[in-house]
């Protein structure tokens, strides 16, 4: 038997609230946001469907992390500092308490580690799979938000970390890379399952770069959102793409792996562009937040996304880039 | 087949996010949110469930604008004027156009009623029952928003509208009221499905109110909630409590109908306190924004809620009421 909800709420997620005001200790309807003077509030929202977007066992300290970092990747990527969320749950009719004291756990690690704190929610009951929804605000200095609409031709386009990790770490998760080392498969899965959100590197973008988004879909497909949102062309330098030891050591061992590597998805690291003269400024902000930063290609006068070899040679088509 | 997400989004969502800027065209991964100069914003969220919370062959429309309701209620109870909102669907994994055409007119219909727009969202599949996720913002002047927590020993206590209109109109909605006359099934069943945010006399008891929330679970379920934040006690007395003339018809064909109309559900009214000395500022907000409001009995030092009947005696225990 699981606790009635208000006895669940008062136990596990009342302590999440702890230390923010606005959320009156979730005994309310409703809660009080406030981004501070000079701030403009960023929102942003994002869902997981049990069996869609994660597996039935899944660690719930572990999904409930991830849960909150593809949140908190969509503030990084609008250079925007986390400040507060809300979470909807939809559980199955007869909750398992020790799942839900898990979940919170998990929550409370993230809190901890990203300073932010839960404003309110709703919990109701499903006779489906799990639903966690998560709304996350966060604040930038007014009118600095990074978007997607203000990549300019002429914009040096750069990648934040290394791409590939989170596709080939589902394939590591699920036992697939066989051939790999244990070390690898692990680094590999661990970027799957508990993603890093760019939170500095965002942070100290505003004001130098120009566009920015998160990678979840993968370049292939996120890119195509900043060229049509900014009216702009893209080239990508392929020999550019920034790739992991790890993912390195699988595309040798399978390089059929290549083209997964190069389109990825779900590795939550930043695209973004900013003008050439930036390029110290962009450097800077790296070194500064110790998040590596890689350049791989320019924005174009023109529409669509461009894939150039070594020898910059336009590259007609690549498994895994079909839909360009 | 139903449309690809962002071609759907394109054609479905975006114009509902027309005119509010902030919401970025839903073309970015964030949204900005201002609640302007002098005010706060006010945060809440509720979510439904198919086969929960609505049948599986409710019209989408109807359905989109409960949806939105039940959180503007929310709004109302905290004196806010509505802003905006985010949406997150989970669809079965091959949504039907149609379905999300009619359920966007919904919410087009009610924006335009409560002058809201979509301020973003996610939309994700489920193998399992839909699931609809609104988080609603709006904003009351700085320091003002109605909380549950003010209640004070000695404020009479209030419920605009009519009870029990939603828990008699889901019976009627279902066909179980079979002797009532069938406008008075249609009134009930129309409260139910389509419940009215008492939204500005919220703003009007702003500065007025001392605690006020939305009766969404009931009277028994939702005022020992006041009662528990402000640490008081309640009394109510029965006679006062303000049925629809359907409601009166329900319970003359059928007298254990009276616990259910008392108990409620899904009222959505307001719920509130106010100090003696002003009455007839009530009646003045009341009457200013033509929303009936009925006097249902008073705030007392102690704890725990007292039913009293016509001569003011305590009502040991009432069907209905027995989690008391």
């Amino acid at each position: 038997m699981g606790l009635g909800e208000f006895d669940r709420i008062a136990r596990f997620f009342r302590p999440l609230a702890q230390g923010l005001a606005g959320a009156l200790d979730l005994a309310d309807d409703a809660a009080l946001l406030d981004p501070g003077p000079g701030r403009d509030l960023v929102v942003t929202t994002d869902a997981m469907v049990e069996s869609v977007h994660y597996l039935p066992g899944e660690d719930p300290a572990r999904l409930a992390r991830k849960l909150l970092r593809v949140n908190l990747s969509d503030l990084a990527a609008k250079g925007a500092t986390p400040l507060a969320y809300t979470l909807t749950t939809a559980l199955p009719s007869q909750p398992d308490d020790s799942w839900i004291a898990r979940f919170v756990e998990g929550l409370a690690a993230d809190q901890a580690e990203y300073g932010i704190g839960l404003l309110g929610g709703d919990s109701v009951k499903t006779p489906g799979p799990a639903m966690l929804s998560v709304t996350a605000f966060g604040t930038v200095p007014k009118g600095a938000m990074l978007r997607r609409a203000a990549a300019k031709a002429g914009d040096d386009l750069y990648a934040s970390g290394t791409l590939g990790d989170g596709a080939l770490g589902l394939r590591a998760a699920r036992g697939d890379l066989q051939a790999l080392a244990a070390d690898a498969v692990e680094a590999l899965a661990l970027r799957y399952h508990l993603p890093q959100p760019r939170l500095a590197l965002g942070a100290a973008l505003v004001g130098i770069a120009h566009a920015a988004m998160d990678l979840s879909d993968g370049l292939p497909g996120d890119l195509p959102h900043i060229c049509a949102a900014s009216g702009v062309a893209a080239e990508v330098e392929l020999a550019r793409l920034p790739l992991s030891d790890a993912a390195r050591a699988a595309v040798a061992a399978d390089p059929a792996l290549q083209a997964v590597a190069w389109a990825g998805g779900d590795d939550y690291e930043l695209l973004f562009t900013a003008p050439v003269e930036a390029r110290s400024a962009v450097e800077a902000a790296a070194s500064a937040t110790g998040t590596p930063v890689g350049r791989i290609g320019r924005i174009a006068a023109g529409q669509g996304v461009r894939l150039l070899d070594p020898q910059g040679r336009p590259v007609e088509s690549l498994a895994g880039w079909q839909h360009f």
